[in-house]
């Protein structure tokens, strides 16, 4: 069990690209819409994860994450997760002396890019590179739970282009 | 992953008790209260496990379990799983070549009393002992998940103690 900190902002344009060191292909489904925790399969590569988080808005949550064998992953993803699945690709991108996780989305959440950095505390500082736009740490549509269920092809244009993000 | 089959009987009496062959105090909870799936953080004893069940109505259900840390369970258990928890001690009771097993529910489920036996296949014939009672296989409201919302102790008189069981 852990407490996982993270905060997200929207990604403007593609100057972080020039400085990825590592990427990789995600594949998760949720098999709760709770309002209490999300439980979630992951596939990445040839691994697959079942991870537990606590739902509390916010930057702390109770974070358990456990290895399961990649069969159970894939039937669990096709025969009991809400659908339609996360997929994206995770670039990450180191920035002074963090790697921040850029994730660039596929399906039907395609067009939403969205940087994450990990902290170990709340209010710790951090250097904000040049192509991180809106922090959207407490906007629950941005939480891949909604994804899954609200993807970002069906928000309205106002949603996804809004006028104070230009 | 597996499949699990089993069926479910209300029980009659004490008459399984002189046959008992060992037991076990379970305390268990849900994080989730889906139709999908269910996904059930267990601690029996030292061990903690985390199962998943898809909800298929009947006999068969695919179902994984995965062995966790008593600690993680525990918080789990507390912090993020539906109240209240269930609650029982299991006896394991042969009869025949078979092991039945007799949950004895306690807390809010209190005096509900539920026998099962795992089988390989649906259809498979076995022997019932006379202390097995009205099969309620099939009722949903003896589903684990339903006692954790609707326990026992809410049931109405008629629901505990139909005229058909007498």
């Amino acid at each position: 069990m852990g407490f996982e900190i993270e905060r997200k902002f929207l990604v403007r344009g593609d100057g972080w690209r020039k400085a990825v060191s590592d990427s990789m292909r995600i594949c998760q489904g949720y098999l709760n819409d709770e309002q209490r925790c999300s439980v979630r399969i992951r596939i990445s590569g040839e691994r697959a994860w079942l991870n537990i988080k606590s739902a509390t808005i916010g930057a702390r949550r109770h974070e358990y994450e456990y290895e399961i064998p990649v069969a159970d992953g894939e039937s669990m993803l096709a025969e009991l997760s809400c659908k339609p699945l996360i997929e994206k690709v995770r670039y990450f991108v180191p920035v002074a002396d963090r790697v921040w996780e850029v994730d660039v989305f596929e399906g039907e959440n395609a067009g939403l890019v969205v940087a994450e950095l990990e902290l170990d505390h709340p209010e710790e500082p951090f250097e904000l590179p040049e192509w991180a736009g809106e922090e959207v740490t407490h906007d629950a549509r941005y939480y891949n739970t909604c994804l899954s269920m609200r993807p970002f092809n069906r928000w309205s244009q106002e949603e996804r282009y809004p006028a104070s993000r230009e």
